[in-house]
């Protein structure tokens, strides 16, 4: 008997990767997708991948065949999910949700940070921070998973060893990030013209990112205390990936902090520790659910250096739903997850 | 009781795109790999995409592990394929040859294509051309399969139809073919450097490409008479996909194709036929095994166009060696292969 | 005394490209330059790479600096010119419409392609289609002049000196066409984004792109006779060039065309006819006036192929139209025009 | 009469942006470039961006040409240029090293990273770093020019009204710097191909890349102290540009830095500083030689980020060499650099 999934939302770029990964779970299987703009429509007419593959056509999102769902994926702008997840929850039907409407616990910060008020606060607080590294026991048992976004992903596995066992000092955290353009989504957007973003670089939003303060939030679960961190995200020139590179101090210089990183790490499928001297990249995780990590320790100016690489489509969005919902519903963490990054 | 597979020259494209597919296949495990540039290294220190996925070391390419096999594949230059697959066939083992030296059916063309000599008379007389959608019957038979050449399954399956039920003027075809640039390999090459290829666009091989004899003799094969063939590859400053616009004739202007191409393609799993008016797109079948194909009558000039799109390293070389691997197997051609194209 | 420029509809490509190229134009200075949706802004604010190069600021199309300038660029979305070019030119002020409202002669003929009519069917007979190697006299003696698409510019040189010297079969010409994303200009367009256009390729508009008629036309008037033209445009993941693959049959196939091409543009500065063997790529001439052909014929299956490249916002756009502006004041026709390609 | 200008080892990028941009100078002329590999061959045959444009032909080295210019530019790998100059100094001609043989004022510091030894310490100790906008004077009088490193000029002039003033604290800076495929060269490298570097970004050279000990150099002169420098260079997916995002502590969090930075370039013609919450993109600059920059602070952690821009083969080499020249044969020092950036 197949996990029987619904995607409320589906007309983006998380859609259709949820489709594609789902396509290959032996255990789920998608019945129901919608997307009020493709009303009607068949969903290989909009993503050409799916033909001959899908036979799945676009509902109103309160198409009655979401409730017959075991889960529920909402992958809607900020603001969607909050008043939907409710009538699914009460159905019994378990939700992800890849937005950001239960990533942020503090209500008040999150409607500074999204500008609404937050509707929710009872689903707030049960809401379980999906990320499976950090608390897999409480997202077997949840109903309500927030997935993280995709800039926090790539650094909370960056910092998770070094924060859990105090060995950085935690007010002087650097966090210089570099995203492909899918993170921006797929409506049309003058900046995000391959014309615009091709051959180019640039910073964006520094230090007003939506990211930041889910990712200060959880940092700062780690480490027990208030840190100071500077997130500057930059846009990529290419459509997926996320490269974090951060740059912390050691409390201690001489400490060794490769071993932390692999005790953390040695358990967990999905994050990968490089050996000395080699550094992540991108391609080497496309279209797969694997991070990547790699430590450097710059003797002369006494910076450790942690570089971290996922696919933001993947391991920062869809995958890592998927790797949640395989939770939730008691079957291998890995399962439908196995595919190998596309290189080249 | 899974197929051991092993490939003798890994060091390249094709090789890692063998390895990262078979990874998901259910039925078979490569449990050896050799390259003479390569030997004692871990493929995982040469392929970041398999670090924690894969425990192979490039071996020699007389390394008797690659005598256990089932089946191995040559991911070879071509000539090398050539004096070394017999050693293998004498012990039972298939090979299947993704490289060029059992493609052309008469030795002396193939010396002037390759300048070289063909040794192997009696092994290119029973060699079998692998495009499953033309031979399936003679493949699963085979013990030795030519792979063919990525342009060439592109224009096949684009002329099938059309040539098999007589409909088109034979001497006037245009084949006008596009590739990305892992089709020339992983070698350090300097017109293929990222600063030179890049944002880009260029014919190369007028009329000189080694894919002609090939696609001209599969061709005349299925017309069952002498072509006139024009072929003109170009460089896309991209890194996968292949796409064809072919520009012929019709015999009797008033015939609607589309049937043809229906009929010959309902009951084959990677073949598509778009809906009129839509175009493929090399990115829908990015990382997968299919092949897309649209139809146009242009009314004005009277020309039927074709477009033709397959991923130049799966259906165009990796993906359509293991669906002949699946046949000579007897197993399900499909097996292994049911990635859904990567979008975006 | 400098030329005083007027742009009108300086919001997209063409219009930044004509800043670019005027910049350093000794003769000429943009005075005005308008757009409806930009009005009061700072062009530098729009187009950061004239970041302390110009003070203009976007006016409304109706602004009295634009009747102070000796010529008016139009690059406006097709419609607009048509009703806007007849005050200037009342007033002396030549105009150049980079746009389509000039370029097809016959009224109803551009009436069907361009799903309006044409209400100027006066200005239409008086224009000149501004190819300055085709009709400079005319250019030099008109006051409005219909600036040229980028794929009929790249297809007309390709083709001039067959035509006009009755070389080839008219009936069967192929042109198989690409272009950069620049091309399809600078509004928001989903199918443009860098996610959806990078890294693929497709044909598009498959006998039904606007600058067939234009082509055909002009093609037509050099051959002196109907000829049978089949247009096929791709879009290439970049940003800027067109390449022209054309497929012709000579009328003797013992023809050496080759003088008749260094015949023909033995005086052009903007048209270079490449060494046999040698390919052109679309990077040569990235950011330059120059046309760069190559001619190659096939003996195996007697056709002729002519392989072209511009860049599409240059020889294709505000280049050509700075030629034509030069040709129009009589001064030299290269003045402003001697950047060399960007290469890499 | 121009200044006559030969260019030894002109076979890679910095050699064709030299022919480039000199294209375009009124007041000199190319009239000999040297490359072993290439001796004989046409510069055209190699550049075709070049073809129609330019008839020089590549010498050997010691070609008697080259001793007839009044300035000779070296780009050349390290330690050729250490042994050739001084026969073109005897001769009165003028000098200037695109690479790095006289960039490190310390020869012993400079053999450690560059594994041999200096030859010419006196000439070590005569040339002028050149990077006009810190020692404007000394270049003018110079005959010997050290034309800076790609990153280290992105860095150096985001830095310099800080360090000048003292407004930061110089023990921990960190400099996350990201540079297009063309810094790497034109010569064929695996690493560097399209297939392996495109839709893919990573660090590289982490604390051990060879612009660190120049940046370090020329910061800690403007500082007038010892730094605390992190430099991590990373490898962008395309061709052209350089991006540094710089994060330092200021000394007192409530000065206004942005007066510092109008004061310090306020006459200068290639530095832009960018408003108020704009931030650089390196498309902005491409093809020209300006660097564009912007402030940023952030309060919450009360860090000050700069970020910078720049073209790595104009500002960061060719450009700012001839910019050198202008002022070593005191003319304008903007002339010929007159281009705007090629957008988009």
């Amino acid at each position: 008997m197949k996990i029987k999934v619904g995607i409320v939302g589906g007309s983006g770029y998380t859609g259709v990767e949820l489709l594609r990964i789902l396509h290959q779970h032996p255990d789920a299987e998608v019945i129901a997708i919608s997307s009020r703009a493709l009303q009607g429509k068949k969903v290989k007419e909009i993503f050409s991948n799916l033909v001959g593959l899908s036979d799945l056509v676009y509902s109103l999102p309160d198409d009655k065949n979401l409730n017959n769902c075991d889960i529920v994926f909402f992958a809607t702008p900020h603001g969607v999910a909050m008043n939907s997840v409710g009538r699914f929850l009460e159905k019994g039907i378990k939700v992800i949700d890849l937005g950001a409407d239960f990533r942020i616990r503090d209500a008040d910060n999150w409607s500074q940070w999204y500008d609404m008020d937050h509707t929710q606060k009872s689903l707030l607080e049960e809401a379980v921070y999906g990320q499976p590294e950090v608390r897999r026991e409480a997202i077997k048992n949840s109903r309500l998973v927030a997935n993280p976004g995709c800039y926090p992903t790539a650094v909370l596995l960056a910092l998770k060893p070094l924060l859990e066992n105090r060995l950085i000092d935690c007010s002087n955290i650097v966090a210089d990030c570099k995203s492909g353009t899918s993170g921006a989504g797929r409506s049309a957007n003058q900046a995000m013209l391959l014309s615009e973003a091709s051959e180019s670089f640039k910073a964006y939003g520094v230090s007003s990112h939506r990211h930041f303060p889910e990712m200060k939030q959880e940092l700062e679960l780690m480490a027990g205390k208030t840190i100071g961190l500077t997130f500057v995200p930059h846009l990529l020139p290419m459509i997926r990936g996320i490269e974090a590179t951060i740059y912390v101090d050691l409390l201690e210089s001489d400490v060794d902090v490769r071993p932390y990183f692999e005790n953390a790490y040695q358990n967990e499928e999905f994050v990968k520790i490089l050996p000395e001297g080699i550094y992540p990249e991108t391609r080497s995780v496309r279209s797969s659910n694997y991070c990547q990590l790699a430590i450097q320790y710059v003797e002369h100016s006494d910076k450790l250096i942690i570089m971290s690489v996922i696919d933001n489509l993947v391991k920062g969005a869809a995958g890592q739903a998927i790797q949640n919902m395989n939770l939730m519903f008691g079957i291998d963490e890995k399962t439908g997850l196995s595919q190998v990054g596309l290189l080249p």
